[in-house]
């Protein structure tokens, strides 16, 4: 069975909303916006991410000058038991609307299937919205934040962002979208929740050896290989796995939960996480930088830990997802 | 915008797997296999659902002799929080995976999106499960079925059983998916999630009539149109909503949540729901009776209530989806 699928579809435009701390970090200034204290004018964190989500939508959507009614399909999601954060941020929209789910991978997720449905003329355009928030996550996954847990070194820090993403046909977009390969589920027997970089690492090899196997590339032909998010702790054991697999070098990977933090300074220990991590860097930092011409070529590849705190706490290990795209520029801008 | 997708996929082979309750009822011999204690050899519900889901989907392809290996991609979801009862039930394929989130719409998000890929040539074929538990949805919806709560009577019974579809290109299945419309979250104030039937109306209401007003066709030239799973309120609303819409007479109407229990006998209250409800009555009882001529042209709308425990609690209403699929029998058997 072939595992790439070849895609004809391009970034139209995209926005983000990100938390207070995502606006101090080394990406700060790349954002689109940001509240000032992560409540963006909700009276319970869950109702803060739908905000997030709709203003993120709203921001993408001015930058296109288009509006709902221009859109196809709608394909969301995040970490919320039921998915409410896209529900809710999404509602009276009037788009025809696809829930995902795939953990920190959700972004990967929705961007293939946006560019199926671009590429094969279902619709001319299509959105991917997902989000995550540190403060709906903490206290869903481990303790609300008033508990003051001790956070191990492995354990990574849930971005407050949503980014969001208008993806056109064949005719739309200087950023194309020209492959991609759905991840499979991975598990290794990793059953730290503290430590998904490590449960998440091995689906990434997965899936890029699947890609250079098929396509006969090498990471070197690539600009950036992205991942989002294993941070440190999961970048590392990448390298040694990619290196097991016959691809020592892979010095032109980088991730977006180290890409989000300043990890010295932020005490976000081995970085960022969530559905909002690789969504909000990659429409504010890698996507402009490709247009700007920075990077022509470049692998993205969002990660997801598919568990629950109820599987975790009956003892099952960390099912993993890594989704790949491939987006290359085939335009001066 | 446009409403309708236009297919052309089919139905290669469908099976499914439920608890003892749904195989006392009406629909009880058709089912492919049930457990003798709702456990299916597990400790605990949530691997009790996931066991189900691997269950369904084998029995799916030993159906149509089929392999691992020949499927392109598996569309999966359920209700559990972070849809571990995919993610788990599934492990192990070593097949690209989408996680989907849609409620008790799920199985119909699942279809559509299978049959975009293989319409679309993307792969040849692709599966979708989709999986609910009684006591899994209980205990994290309301509350552990020991505690004995009272139901209200608008309120539904979460079916204990997983569907599994194998969805092939233009040269598969004598049931042919020739139509999609995708649904958009609607919210129109009902705040009860003893009375999903109410909040979910309205989204199938809209759906059909932007169906029907697209495609020029009415009610009465379907064979039967299909909800999942509104059960007994919900339906009685549908008839009045589709009668203010100037559709009075949607006779050949009837719903997966009404089939699957013997009201009476059963203790079911409004009927049946769960992701599990509208895919092991498709697989189970309507596609057979289709590949056997008693229907030839169905609509199906699944339906999905996309609140969460928590969104309840924090005073939100119940934000609703149905997605449309068109199926239709275009070979004799």
């Amino acid at each position: 069975m072939k595992n790439i699928i070849k895609l004809n579809s391009g970034f139209i435009c995209y926005g983000n909303a990100v938390g207070v701390k995502e606006s101090e970090g080394p990406l700060g200034e790349y954002f689109d916006m940001h509240d000032t204290d992560d409540r963006f004018g909700k009276d319970t964190w869950e109702k803060a991410e739908s905000e997030m989500q709709r203003l993120a939508f709203n921001v993408a959507l001015n930058k296109g000058q288009l509006k709902f009614e221009d859109i196809g399909a709608i394909f969301a999601g995040d970490l919320l038991n039921q998915c409410v954060g896209s529900s809710y941020g999404l509602l009276g929209c009037n788009i025809p609307y696809f829930g995902i789910y795939g953990a920190c991978s959700t972004s990967a997720e929705g961007i293939i299937l946006a560019s199926v449905f671009t590429s094969k003329d279902i619709f001319k355009k299509c959105a991917v919205v997902t989000s995550s928030h540190n403060c709906s996550a903490e206290r869903q996954y481990r303790t609300p934040i008033e508990y003051g847990g001790q956070r191990t070194p492995t354990s990574q820090w849930t971005v407050t962002g949503s980014g969001a993403f208008i993806i056109g046909d064949s005719e739309h977009g200087n950023v194309r979208i020209t492959e991609a390969v759905p991840g499979r589920v991975i598990d290794k027997g990793v059953n730290d929740p503290n430590n998904m970089g490590a449960a998440m690492a091995p689906a990434v090899a997965d899936t890029l050896v699947r890609y250079f196997t098929e396509s006969g590339k090498k990471p070197s032909d690539f600009d950036l290989i992205l991942t989002g998010d294993l941070g440190y702790e999961g970048s590392s054991i990448l390298h040694e796995l990619m290196s097991a697999e016959g691809f020592p070098d892979i010095e032109n990977h980088n991730d977006c939960g180290i890409l989000i933090y300043n990890r010295e300074k932020q005490d976000t220990h081995a970085g960022g996480s969530g559905c909002g991590c690789a969504a909000t860097v990659l429409s504010a930092y890698i996507l402009p930088h490709m247009e700007k011409g920075v990077y022509k070529d470049v692998l993205f590849i969002a990660t997801g830990a598919m568990m629950s705190p109820d599987s975790v706490k009956q003892g099952n290990s960390i099912p993993s997802i890594a989704h790949l795209l491939h987006f290359s520029v085939n335009k001066e801008c």
